[in-house]
């Protein structure tokens, strides 16, 4: 570290309170390189977001309570079995999910992709743009998946759909992998009219709110999807655990994700040895081992908080700080903004950027060590897409980077770290 | 609620302290039917122990440290980072892990033994007792499994194991499915002879350690086993994890557990739309999308607590309160102990019995409301056996129950709940 630093002054820790939804680690300093401490921006929430204030709460008043749940007599095994089947019914309500509907508790969106590749009937095409993160992108190993490229619009995405769709064997079942909001650029994609062309061609339809889900209201039977994904450490309950929610109907006849106990019913074994299985037809089809009761309580004290600041109030904040964010990276020379659908698209919280010059591992690590700002550098598990991004500035006359810097925030982060990044950005490209 | 209560004050809460290992919940109350409150007594450990407190303090203190791991530049995901791969060391410590072995986070036996299913070879033979809970029993859905009738000695589990290896294709793999301890008896199996039985027919070890790990020292390498699986929940650590550890070799090769981002190195989209993806080859090959930190560390700092402790300190306990139960049900006129060796064999903190002309639902509802005391009733995921062992009562002459009552404890449980269980049954029996 030989540059002096611009920062040595801790941000007043006051200011970090004044956001909707209150998050832990507001108050954690961190070292500069030059000496002192800041208190940590966390800019990497599409990662992985704080805990919510109100969802540790609940943790930390439940822990002393914690017992196994749907296997014990106990009073705390009842209370918890109680508790775990409430937040199901919590993030249902969050959901806006329809009769029929399931809520299965996973340990994050990847798993609940991977559990809803399992479910789909022999025969299922799957649709995917190519600019999926991996986690929508992989899980189809056992079903043929047409990838399609890259859009460049939402109308070209809403076209590709459609003649995908059209093209395919009639009569097969078909499944069409929707993304709402881009992990990488943030850009919002064309949800109602990508699901209207689905139905138009008789195709299921998964939506992947990992990174919509904290920023936006997500409502099944409004966006009339299928069903959808989402993990809780990037919706500030980071304890491991994630849903799958919607249709029931194939979730019911699919073979159970997890083999095991609670997924059962009736195990006998014949005079003959071989083992016959009953499994049960609701969620716990898919849950079979001891559920994870304090990451799915977390979920639901999430979703609890998140409503009762409401998005609104979610949306207004984060406008005022990505405002800030993007303005003051556009007016820095040499950074450019990755974008998919142009600058005027609407987008969440999250925004990915080059510094003509920079590395992005050396411009994210600078970020850190300087100014003690936490994002991420790398291609953010979207490899096809950033390196499309990447090629397309490469063609319009810039060094071509291998990798982009990624910064993203939400309801918890306070507007003064919009500022510290920007004043960063623009020391950093100097 | 016509019996009147036998217990109406209060253990003194002082009493829960004097534990090898003490845990979250000690202070908690929970209402009598007869009115008045008494301290819980969890006694269901072997469903989901309480919180290891060693443990909840690390998860506090780490809380608002949280960051996503393996993606952030920040300071904050660089230590998480550090604290996730540092836990998994831990682990393997704690396992006495050999070179090329891996330890792989999963979020319970369950989920570990289902990985292993996964990653075994095309054509391997799968071996286990119908005396297993369904968490060992039903995973290997693509594999050939020889369940084995439930032996009623050591002798004979390792005779039966001998002859079915010996039986099968010569050459073809083979994998030996071993429990350390009886989920419903508590009873130890004959580790070492069956690994050598295994050994000298060229077939390889799974141990299912999720209700030895609390109890015994569990070591890769003394034992010889090719992997152990087990649980954070009955380890302490209720934060959603488990562990698969053991050799590398078959998790290598096998196809990634869960497909999504942090399980690949390099995703690319060729011209003709086709995706082509190189995987990790480590522990992460299996662990796609973004790990559950938090349930990692908690893990790590229940070995750390436990072998801080000592497993000499924990059995030394452990069995002062088995001699209270064991002693204390056997005079008990119309209880019954559940047992598959015989009552000399060696067992950890499990106890299931029956009590004459009682359900076991009942009992263990009246224990609850009455007494305070959390247990379980019912089959315990393990249908076949209990169905075996009460059978084998109705023989011998008693009424033919249809479920049993299961007692269960730990390194946390204080010598007065085990007292307070057979006074209790005691009165119930009556």
């Amino acid at each position: 570290m030989t540059q002096a630093p611009c920062i040595t002054v801790s941000t007043p820790l006051s200011a970090s309170l004044d956001v909707p939804l209150p998050v832990l680690g507001a108050d954690v300093l961190v070292p500069l390189a030059s000496g002192g401490q800041i208190d940590y921006a966390a800019l990497d929430c599409a990662a992985s977001a704080p805990a919510a204030r109100a969802v540790w709460d609940e943790v930390a008043a439940f822990a002393p309570h914690y017992a196994g749940v749907h296997r014990g007599a106990g009073q705390l095994s009842l209370r918890a079995t109680e508790l775990f089947e409430r937040s199901r019914a919590e993030v249902a309500a969050f959901l806006g999910c329809r009769p029929g509907d399931q809520v299965v508790f996973t340990r994050s969106t990847t798993d609940s992709l991977n559990l809803l590749a399992g479910a789909l009937p022999e025969g299922t095409r799957v649709f995917a743009f190519a600019s999926e993160h991996h986690a929508l992108l992989l899980p189809w190993r056992r079903h043929p998946l047409t990838c399609l490229p890259v859009p460049r619009s939402a109308a070209e995405a809403v076209r590709a759909v459609d003649e995908a769709l059209a093209a395919r064997p009639a009569g097969t079942p078909a499944l069409l992998c929707v993304t709402g909001a881009s992990n990488v650029t943030g850009e919002l994609w064309p949800v109602r009219e990508l699901v209207a062309v689905a139905r138009r061609h008789g195709a299921r339809v998964v939506l992947d709110a990992a990174q919509l889900a904290p920023h936006r209201a997500v409502d099944l039977g409004e966006l009339d999807v299928d069903w959808v994904a989402f993990s809780g450490h990037k919706l500030y309950a980071p304890f491991g655990s994630g849903v799958l929610a919607g249709r029931g109907d194939w979730l019911s006849e699919a073979e159970p994700y997890l083999a095991g106990g609670g997924a059962t019913r009736v195990v006998t074994r014949g005079s003959d040895g071989r083992l016959a299985v009953e499994w049960a037809r609701d969620e716990a089809r898919h849950e079979a081992g001891s559920p994870n009761v304090i990451g799915a309580l977390a979920v639901a004290a999430a979703c609890r908080a998140l409503a009762a600041v409401g998005f609104e109030a979610i949306e207004a904040h984060e406008r005022r700080l990505l405002g800030v964010v993007r303005e003051g990276l556009a007016s820095v020379p040499g950074v450019r903004e990755l974008s998919l659908f142009g600058s005027g698209a609407d987008r969440v919280a999250v925004v990915s950027f080059t510094v003509a010059g920079r590395e992005a591992a050396d411009a994210a690590r600078e970020l850190s060590e300087r100014y003690g700002i936490g994002v991420r550098a790398g291609m953010f598990c979207a490899q096809p897409l950033v390196r499309e991004l990447l090629d397309a500035e490469a063609d319009a006359g810039c060094e071509g980077p291998e990798a982009a810097v990624r910064v993203s925030f939400g309801a918890g982060t306070p507007l003064a770290h919009a500022e510290r990044l920007v004043l960063a950005v623009r020391e950093l490209a100097a």
